[in-house]
């Protein structure tokens, strides 16, 4: 089964588009948990608990490991064990380097740590980018129009009267050839959306953006999602894992969780019956 | 003392702009190492021990750590503290997400590892790598024209008659207010390098694509290092390190580091006497 239609299983069998991000900043978990050692995993381990039967996929942040060194390593090895089987398991690493590089990268990924999908940054181009891409099964998304204020920088810059982000998508639908592309579009340029959608009809969209960042979430999905509503992640970290800062997180964490699934598939079906209006 | 001005004091005074690449990939270790479960340490120790009095600095590609896991930062977080002091420690670790991410990536590997200067990817734009130029003392070399294939897919795209790659160097040269930006450029496209340092007169380059992958050290000294045949690093990996495969590996490694910081010297001697042709 390549990437793309175990993500269209999955979202459809689950009814979710939700990927609860995991930055477990260690300044932002509560005060019971803070100064523990293994308290990245202690706390990742309660927000799966509580939110698995509604997440389609976890996001993990690599940087919120590393900052860890090892131990932070070992902490995201033991993580990424516990996401249950039928939820997708995503590394939000924005890895790429030269063939050879990205060879091992891909292979540290996507095969040692068994990750479903991983994030990559198209600027090194092609060759940097097909290590990741070798296993149908394993897929990319590749950043395209990103949700932070720096994306004017380069991503909008004007190549031929299209903006070069343009450009990545539309590469990126070249190297789909094993159905395990997707990109990554961020939710707080919602008229940039259906830019991309249009260039890319079928791709899995990983959206980030929304909560935290104050993108929109019903042009998410409108413009975000596929002809059918799916086909795409909304992704929400801080939002949901950080509701509480107090014993309670993993509860209210719950909540945001449920309620924004709810949001979300409200949006997709108002998009269905053809009602959804921005 | 800023990362630029530690960088011109230490290739001053050690006489060498070679920057080693530590890519210990364990599949192409020596047989009496390959299966040693601390492999990777014991591999650039020895590397380290024989080519630090030519080594202006040394530089980690994190892909080869990271797939061997929590294991391979282990060993990472080793090598890098037996790096002598008078020799610069660059992280090739190609990262950059959004602000509050790169924080961390930045913590993680500027403090935490100590390392001198990371590279960073420029996609995402201003916010996602300032976070890694907070401290004067310690750099980062932004990807400009890479030394890969791909490097023609995105970097080398015209916007307003000039390529991508460009409007990337310029840029740094904004982000320069602490005078600790460099940026990389491959040699393998040495046409390029005269432009790029006509951009960044006073930028430490970084530059890739000697050795294994055929760049034209002629041409990366003559075009590459600045008006004194200075301030750039011209990084050699496989072809130092696994110049031998068998026993003598790390003889056969200072050997090649010798004689590649000579060549170097050499051309750098007939650019201040303005004796070098292409």
């Amino acid at each position: 089964m390549t990437f793309t239609d175990k993500l269209k299983e999955i979202t459809e069998s689950r009814n979710s588009l939700l990927c609860v991000g995991l930055d477990p900043d260690r300044n932002k978990l509560p005060n019971a948990m803070k100064d523990d050692p293994d308290a990245l995993f202690l706390f990742c381990d309660e927000i799966i608990r509580t939110t698995r039967h509604v997440a389609a996929a976890y996001k993990l942040n690599f940087a919120f490991f590393e900052v860890e060194g090892s131990k932070g390593w070992d902490a995201l090895e033991r993580i990424v064990k516990i996401i249950p089987p039928n939820v997708l398991k995503i590394a939000d690493a924005k890895r790429a380097d030269i063939g050879s590089s990205s060879e091992k990268y891909a292979e540290a990924i996507l095969h040692r740590l068994d990750f479903d999908a991983v994030t990559v940054n198209p600027y090194m181009g092609a060759d940097s980018i097909k290590p990741f891409l070798q296993w149908p099964e394993k897929g990319a998304f590749v950043l395209g129009l990103t949700s932070n204020p720096g994306s004017r920088d380069f991503q909008h810059l004007q190549i031929n009267a299209r903006p070069l982000y343009k450009r990545v998508i539309k590469e990126v639908v070249r190297w789909n050839g094993n159905q395990n592309c997707g990109v990554v579009v961020g939710a707080t340029h919602p008229g940039d959306l259906e830019g991309a959608r249009n260039l890319a009809p079928d791709l899995p969209f990983l959206i980030p953006g929304i909560g935290a960042q104050g993108g929109s979430l019903k042009a998410a999905i409108r413009y975000g999602t596929d002809a059918d509503a799916g086909m795409a992640l909304i992704t929400a970290s801080r939002s949901i894992i950080f509701k509480s800062s107090d014993y309670d997180f993993a509860e209210e964490a719950q909540k945001e969780a449920e309620s924004l699934n709810q949001q979300i598939n409200s949006f997709r079906t108002q998009k269905q019956s053809a009602l959804l209006e921005i």
